[in-house]
């Protein structure tokens, strides 16, 4: 059996466990229960709490034990000295442990007691165990949401490709709602917290093989295992990209890091030379991590850097052409022969030049125009931004440029700078699977990633 | 007379005359009059088209000197030949023009031609001119808008302290509209275009002396009068901060630089010397200007760039942390004395370090707490970052900050991710006049320009 093997009942489980359930709305638990039953998790849910028979309709159980099934995930959400209390009893039919509660090594000396001892009771009933001191895991494949956080308060991602792997919740929460916010989906996300088991390698062998997963995106802020991280992330590299956000890289961001999960940071330059072997993509804020989400959730890497960018609006044209340059990306000029054919179709005041410029007389065709023209061998990329005010541009043109970008084999990133109407109009794209970025910087930041990154 | 006393009727205009004004939506000088009349500009407006005897309830003029009355802004809306032959008709009555039409300098030698010729006559006849190929203004004191996009596509911010001025009207419309979508508000706007008259320097010297306008932001792809715009630049510099961004820095923006506006870039290097002696704060991107523009709403520059963060999510506070340090901000750890005193105050797992972390258990009055135990003198500026998962925390904490932040000398950064709850929740400090930043990126960006930007 593979080590990947041993955690994959995680993304599949048939039975799930709420221990601590309650129908008091102010306890996380009933907000668990309301979230996994919104999700439309379709196997068998146990709440369990020694004080009710029954919540939200569901038999509830006075411990593990008493259910007759094997159970795949039991969600602790009880006080860090009750998970203990529970795991030392009659465990024996749980395979895997999320552990919600906080109050382990993140809290100092005591807290690090019980979870080395939280460990050494995992290890003798061989149960695998994420957190504690994390959300664990939103999976829109197998229907699954443990996060403690009303949908209300973060929103979340319908199904994508894009997994997402972290050890704080915070920032599970933040990326999955904004993601969400901007038409973006999501494959599976998990937060691991403390790590006192599960940890990024096993979660990393597991998506390595995942079908529904497409590209995976790592918030690291320690890892406990290099060599096993460099082995597991280079092989997962072959199959599909993976990119990943280092935090805590210099104090005092380290420090904070330590106290955040109670992990040890390390040496920023050993993680940077780590990615670079295993041919992780590195980025270099929230913002580009994002980014990379929503562009990975459609495109595959390319090969080459060269940008082709066609907009309606000079200044933001020239905005992208600098950020492109500036992040090391190239923007060649189109060739003669592709210049006279443009000049032949685009409007009178047209700039065909790269960036091309249609301006505030194009119509819809333009932009198809342009990209069939000029999207030729000499680009890798096209960033095609559109500016909302002339007056013959018109939301039919999404669909233009996707069926353009369908049967094109590179990808075509869309930008749609500004800010009610524009997101509006922009939701014409991300309806029909294409992402949209809403400023020339962000469009920069995913072709960025796609182009492999910073070097 | 200064040479300010030559432009400041265009920021205090008594009437506008619209030539080419039309009754048909189709065309801009449509949108244009309804932009002016929704506006609420209390001056005379006068539209002129020999075609109609009266518009929208409006008087209509054939031409502009048969308005007997002085003209402050004559708005072209007319085909570029037609420019000419009116300005070269009788037109005494006109002090200044806005020239929204194209086909001048940036759309090759023939438009050159013509605009030399513009502005020969322009100068014979001793008016002054915005343009030609911009947008002209969006002023929130003087309630003049000739911008010819409508505020259904673009919206328009609410009054506040900062002006931009840039050549790119698409820049312009970008920034509008999304300052606006994210609750900041602006001072005057002025897109000037070719720039065939006046430029960035005419416009800073008025500023410099605006008691409405607290900041000047600067988008430039080009500068004609170096040695002008470095002691305008200077002087403004002494009254109020002045930041810019400079597109068009290398290879191939510089060459769309050029054919969007006519301009050539000149070397970047020389912009960058120029900046730093004239002590403007460079930005480097469309989003930091952005930023850049709603802090300085709110607060002046700081002297210092040590930063306190204060978060309920540990991963945010890193990733803030993170970015400080990145951008050469300072992010000193607290003093013995006040983790002592914070420990007794705040809730049992809270981090006390810098970031302070206030956990998924915080209530709103641990954010005051935090504020007023550590927001002492070992720190320059305050960014509070707020997840709105937590139970305890409530929209009333917005209210709490700002009592805070108000007798505080220094700046106060609110940092709220996420999606639609987050924005929602974040309109409560937006409604008070507190800039909310939706990125730890964002934030960071914000508070590196009130430290003066980067070294």
């Amino acid at each position: 059996m593979t080590t990947e093997g041993q955690i994959d009942f995680f993304f599949k489980p048939e039975s799930i466990a709420l221990i601590g359930a309650s129908p008091n709305p102010k306890k996380l638990s009933f907000t668990i229960l309301e979230n996994l039953l919104k999700m439309g998790f379709q196997g068998k849910i146990y709440p369990i709490n020694p004080g009710y028979q029954e919540i939200r309709g569901l038999k509830c159980y006075p411990a593990p034990d008493e259910i007759k099934d094997r159970i795949d995930i039991a969600i602790f959400a009880v006080p860090a000295s009750t998970v203990l209390e529970i795991l030392n009893g009659h465990v024996e039919n749980i395979k895997g442990a999320i552990i919600v509660s906080s109050g382990f090594r993140e809290t100092g000396p005591e807290g690090k007691e019980m979870e080395i001892r939280l460990k050494e009771i995992l290890e003798k009933k061989g149960i695998r165990a994420m957190g504690p001191n994390c959300l664990g895991i939103y999976d829109t494949v197998s229907k699954v949401d443990t996060f403690f956080i009303s949908s209300d308060k973060v929103e979340r991602p319908v199904r994508d490709g894009v997994s997402v792997l972290t050890q704080s919740g915070s920032f599970a929460a933040m990326i999955m709602d904004e993601m969400a916010n901007e038409g973006a989906g999501i494959s599976r996300v998990v937060s691991y917290g403390n790590k006192v088991d599960v940890d990024e390698s096993d979660c990393l062998e597991f998506l390595a093989g995942d079908e529904a997963t497409k590209a995976v995106a790592l918030y690291i802020e320690s890892v406990g295992n290099g060599r096993r991280f460099l082995a597991t992330a280079s092989e997962c590299v072959q199959k599909k990209p993976v990119v990943a956000l280092k935090v805590g890289k210099r104090e005092p961001g380290a420090k904070a890091a330590s106290s955040h999960t109670g992990a040890i940071s390390g040496r920023y330059e050993a993680y940077e030379a780590a990615f670079r072997k295993a041919g992780v993509i590195e980025v270099e804020s929230y913002e580009e991590l994002k980014d990379a989400c929503k562009v990975l959730n459609r495109y595959p890497l390319v090969r080459g850097n060269r940008i082709l960018i066609i907009t309606d609006g000079g200044g933001i044209g020239i905005s992208i052409a600098d950020a492109c340059e500036e992040a090391g990306l190239k923007v060649p000029d189109l060739s003669k022969e592709v210049m006279e054919k443009l000049e032949k179709k685009l409007p009178a005041f047209a700039s065909v030049r790269n960036p091309v410029d249609l301006t505030g007389n194009v119509k819809d065709e333009h932009y198809i125009d342009a990209l069939q023209e000029a999207f030729g061998e000499e680009y890798d990329l096209a960033i095609v931004s559109l500016l909302w005010g002339p007056p013959l541009l018109s939301k039919e043109v999404a669909e233009k440029i996707k069926a353009f970008a369908i049967h094109c084999e590179k990808p075509v990133l869309i930008c749609s700078p500004g800010g009610r109407f524009s997101r509006e109009v922009a939701s014409a794209f991300t309806a029909i699977g294409m992402p949209v970025f809403f400023t020339p910087d962000s469009a920069v930041r995913a072709a960025l990633v796609l182009c492999g990154g910073k070097k």
